[in-house]
């Protein structure tokens, strides 16, 4: 059975490349999921992509993924800064998380400088746009390579 | 095509007129969003109601309004004091919102005093009842008068 | 017509047994309710479970025992430190509510010492495993005893 | 005799339509103060208007108020958020005031974000500019009308 | 040898049903004592109850429960806000405490609501008047039964 | 040359025994002031009143106690807690003064309990009502006898 | 039968006169007292004395005030910044006390500034050294005379 | 038309050379005034002095300023730590102003370390006595003569 | 002229391999290097290795990359928490910086949390080990072909 | 007369040799103090032991030494962390202190950090075990040497 | 033998003229310096010129201006808000120091609002770009007329 | 192979003798480290002297002390206060490390009570002036003796 990826994304990530481009580039999330699909297959994992504005939607899904999934790629969104119920999901299921951001949260209000997930995920990436996405991956796909 | 107001009303306020009277007032937000209505298409603005405890359909609701809806009236309720998510829908849309509340948040508890949303709202009104709501329809339509 | 308890599981719970079983003991949530549920019903008294991840639902639900529930035993889980939708829909019903934890919450994160329903329930109990959840219901009990 | 409103402007607010248009609207103040005058005579309400860069000023013409104002209108300006003495002036002669702002006070400095007479209040309306004074006009005709 | 539980009170829990019986009930702390010996007796288990106004009192009383003592209820008054020589007398004993509280201290001064002593106990109770008590006696009770 | 007095009263205490008597005592300032008179001029000790609403007028005053006055009694009122100016105003003239307060300032709100002028003075009566003022008197005098 | 004042003094306080004396002064606590018993006296007041460096004796000795003491004048020395112990006792027993210091705590370290008594005395008297005593008898006495 | 600088002193200035010349030296306002003219007149340069301890005059000078006035000095004392309404005032007129101390405030207590004025005059000098106006003055003549 | 990526190790990461291998791994940061020279060199871009313990040599480091250096990857180390020099440097030469962490500095003490770097640079990667710095070079390549 | 050093040791210090022989060790109170005594009086140096869970005891003691004792060595065990009644009982007596402690307190809790007495002792040894009452008593002598 | 002036700039200040120069202007350090030169010894002043990018070369520096030099001038960059270790060098040597900065380190980021230095130095000069330094030298001159 | 001690001496510990002898002593460093070198070596034991004012410096020896030095006893002045760099050097060697001060650092200013060594430390010994240094050398034999 090959192993299993699933990708995260929270709130208004639904939205991306329609609001502010400037900011978030113009590619839709469906685009990322795209790459992010056509790399893991070419790799040989299962990958499967999951988004909802909805807090609750997202721990009923990582519920799920007990015993299915192998890694968590994660871009909680706004929930990043207050959601304890996605952090100690994360933690109920002992499944390793990746936490991503398209922008550099350090450049933007000072609450955005927290994140509830930040130390129970193996490691995060900011800033890269899309980019963070594939890098997030890659380091997924390495995580899995050496065994877990 | 006529100008259209959202009103948006967060958790419990689904309770007006029901829960402690002496503080919120008798008038169901029914009753509420009545007088609204009828001062709105008064104006020839055509006006709409939503009401949630669930955060996940605010934001999902605030998506909605992309194209579609000229400026939002929002009583977030206890969302207001923590709801990033909703403060970043309504920053992803870019539509010009107006804060509501019934009480004097000032007077109430220490926790009460910090809204995530007040710093990308239009302006705000509280502490005047039912009459805030009014107070924020009247913002409103000077608001699309001037051309928004 | 009988008393009535609502015991609230918050998100995660459903995982009992399940996650962490050092931590969190190896009864499942449905085990612990069966005890409750006996005793309860030993006493004449009706109870009623309801879990979920949602906060939304949980202010549905909370909002549902309006006139029909005389007392609600809460493990908000996460939502315990910051869901003041929840704290609301509790005073909004004027409902008594006993707060109940299985772990101890002062051993644990920084963040798990601050409770925002605590200063608006009767009391607390937290610590002691399932064993929390059949005191809090001795407390319900004794409590309706009184009248209440 | 009629009801009295009195309008306290604060420091600097003499300076409106002189300084920064772009934020502050090319208004003056006696032109707000103007249009403030002719809907409150228009409902048979006396209206009075008073400026002031002395912080003592403000605190003797509250004085002067006892018995002879139903409710008071102030921007407080600067003074909103360290002159405790208008507070308790505010106080002392127990006449309800509602508090108003020009501008988004969430959107600037972070030592705006602070009133000190915002708890004394009935109310508050800020961010819409010269509208923020009618908006506050109408709140106060609404307290009249309920028979303070 | 039967198992021995010991009741610590601490300062001013000796007026129990003298001061303010409004708040804490009308029962004196020897009734509540005499309830908790019936009950401990009838489960074969032997009780001792201690009060002391003398924080260095009560330091040495826990020493004294060395290899004499099961588990210890305490109510550490005043005493639970800032005295770290009782949390290290409890720490030294290495017997397992239960805290217990007649009044829900977070609806009181915010000293109230820092134990120093509750991440180096078992678990606590607090809210519930005298039954908070009764409940702590079963809580020890059942942790005597698991062997401890 | 007989010894001098100076009483200063800051903003809103001209209005004492108007506004709230149930907090600050049905006397006038007018009446205070006649008991401190009478009772300084019974030991040969002129005395001296003032008050303002104005804190630049204080300031003023305290200048020109220079060489004519030999300590002063002051209630700064809201002035205790922001006013840096008096509090350089009473360490320029290097002329003792005690703090006085009506009220117990720390049973009042959290801004209260913070005086600007306390450490600079030579000590404090708060709590007392207007009795508060004649304790001052007292300390004042047994200070001028000490051969300040 | 006369009224009664308990003068307490806390920790370090038998050695007035002896330690610092260019802080504290010359006179001995014994002196002190000497000199409120004639004042006491000479009104028809009885008065008693206590001093004690134990934060449980002064407890004790609070409750024995019960029914027998009608004002307490403390110095509560260093106790006054943490013993919450002896701040329920006095709240516990409901005599009212006046909080007394020697030394302007506002020219000391920082930890002095907070009385953890404060809030829920009368008033209080601070810098006038022995004075401070002299003062506060009066205020007891006055207190007495209103009929408390 | 010459330039013409304004030099503000804020409350207790006028003391200069009186009180406490060990920290502010022996010239008065008026002999430092007086060198400050001598070097601005010589560099062809209008100059005007102001001072008061009344925080409303301060505004309304520098009100007056508006079209008149090139650039300000302004060592505004006590003010310095908390007048909103001046910094207001100085940015309303969009004047350039200079910032200065007598003594370095960073040697003094706490509560001088911050100024409400500095982020938004051009810059500061402290801590050279009547040297920092000098200084000061001749930073206003370099401002001017790059066409300001 | 190929483009140039600077690698910059700070203080302590001499010694990686050597220390605590458990949590830093085996690999030295020669053989780290290694490899990013070799996937470098294989995309036709110049990379260069800087480590030093030293905050000047690293601020020097930085300053000979004008003009020579189209991207920088640092992972600053110790000096990622408080050299305000480095995070100067960086903004001096105006070139894009990757920060870099092995380890999830949110996992560890509570003053690693703080990076006065990151708010600058383009983005970060922490916790995926020697990995971390793959990812952080083939961002810089993705960076640099989009033409910076 | 011989010089004479006071050994205090505060709550449950006791017990060592007892309680977490991992952490403090296996030598009990007594043989750490039969080897100061011996050290001492091989140096011709009195030297008195004691040892108190009450704070009241510890500042009776200190009292007892005015003109008896020349140097104190203190581990005020918890009481370093709240007990300002020793610290002031230790200012009053005026006889050098010196902290001890046998464990490292920065490596515990946050609340060991902070001592109450450690800026008004000559200097404080800590984290040595047993062997830091040793270098004290090494220190305390020298410090005697020099004429102390 | 004539007095000497040291002027010190630290870390990034090379790079005057280069970086930024719409921030800090055109003028390179060499520049700046030279017209620091010129008019020092027009004085009769030697004047001599450090920058360092290294903290432990600028502590060397200050070492050897042990009885060479008679006053400094530090613009100490970055170090400003953190180097104590330059701090401690100026207190060690004794020398007094005026503080310089280009820009207005007060409409910078929060960080650059503390110095380290500030309240050891004589006083401080900042925001008038190179005009600063010559203001500097202009009260360093000043100083050394005072004899010092 | 003899056991090795290396000492470690921070910024400015250089002048040691020369500055403030009146806190510092008259002993130069080059005095002190002459009777540590006689102590140790009359114990057999090899000791190593080592002064920077270059954190880079000082990282580098802690890096040269692998396999080479047993114990390290470092006064690291002002790095003490913010050095990670340092801190982590001493971690990555994992050679025990005792912490000197010379003078009692909380008898100074605020920012001198932090360490960021000292939680990495065995202990710490402050105070004692030179003797600090023969009580740590002490500590290091003990230590040394315990077979480390």
């Amino acid at each position: 059975m090959p192993a299993k990826i699933l990708v995260i994304n929270g709130p208004n990530l639904n939205l991306l490349g329609i609001r502010e481009p400037g900011i978030y580039g113009r590619k839709t999330l469906e685009e990322i999921n795209e790459e992010l699909r056509r790399e893991a297959e070419s790799q040989g994992v299962e990958i499967e992509f999951f988004q909802s504005n909805h807090e609750g939607e997202i721990v009923d899904k990582i519920h799920d993924c007990l015993n299915k999934v192998n890694i968590i790629i994660i871009n909680a969104g706004a929930f990043t800064h207050y959601s304890i119920a996605i952090r100690d999901a994360l933690q109920a299921v002992n499944i390793p998380a990746i936490e991503v951001h398209l922008s550099n949260i350090y450049k933007r209000e000072e609450f955005r400088h927290k994140s509830v997930i930040a130390d129970i995920a193996v490691g995060g990436i900011y800033g890269f746009g899309d980019l963070s996405y594939r890098l997030a991956l890659e380091a997924a796909l390495a995580f899995l390579q050496q065994g877990h």
